[in-house]
């Protein structure tokens, strides 16, 4: 064989290696990683809302004008106006935050940097129970996993 | 310089190549070919449901039992249920389909097979008209882009 065969064949080695064992390894962690990150933001937001902190809770949302924000026929456009909505609803005069869960909660991931989250969500107030349904789309931006849209619907 | 270096220079040469010009033009069009293609899955939609072609409406939807559709507090699982909703609802006995229009839409892709599409929907009924919001996510299937998970709140 001659040295630029050789050559030759070595680099088409290289074109063809699947990576090495460590990178495949932590390729295939990449996605159980990702739902985790993803559950925990959920779960940061259900310990933020049940201490009454609206800005603990707001954390999980982007912090951009883009975030979208959909109930029943509304549309709330930017981070600020999902929070100001939010304290109106549940912070106004005699309202309460009351207890949130989510239910039934499917996180998917749609390519490496998004993810559709669904599930059931309940608040449990002084005098009633409010719950329906919620479909999210998160991204993974610079500070981590955030919702970038929200459609919930009761 | 020798054979094989040659050999190397050019193998390194192929790795690095982005692709020849007539690829990166298709694939700079791609983006927009697949936001025109969603955008034709949801006008098919409307001029098969205000033509009262249920069957027609439903081909816009993932033929699949995981299609999931949440309306409101319900979750409804699988393309046969989904179709079956619609038909209650809408084609039942006293019922009419009425006229849809979508309003809003806006189409983000996630990655190469996934979108996400949302909006307003609208029907007038000769004796109402009902109204709200959607959240689609369409992704890249054999027989074209469908939808596969259908949020709707009014």
């Amino acid at each position: 064989m001659t040295a630029s065969k050789t050559t030759f064949l070595l680099c088409l080695a290289l074109l063809l290696l699947p990576g090495s064992a460590p990178q495949r390894r932590a390729h295939a962690d990449e996605p159980d990683d990702a739902k985790k990150a993803i559950r925990k933001v959920l779960d940061d937001q259900v310990v933020a809302w049940n201490k009454g902190d609206l800005p603990g809770f707001m954390e999980g949302y982007w912090q951009s004008k883009d975030l979208r924000f959909y109930s029943g026929k509304d549309v709330t456009s930017g981070w600020q106006a999902t929070l100001d909505r939010y304290r109106k609803r549940y912070q106004g005069e005699g309202k309460k935050m009351g207890q949130l869960s989510f239910g039934d909660v499917e996180v998917e991931l749609l390519g490496a940097e998004h993810a559709l989250v669904r599930g059931r969500w309940q608040v449990v107030l002084p005098d009633q129970t409010v719950s329906g349904l919620f479909t999210l789309i998160c991204k993974k931006l610079a500070p981590g996993w955030r919702i970038v849209h929200d459609h919930t619907s009761s």
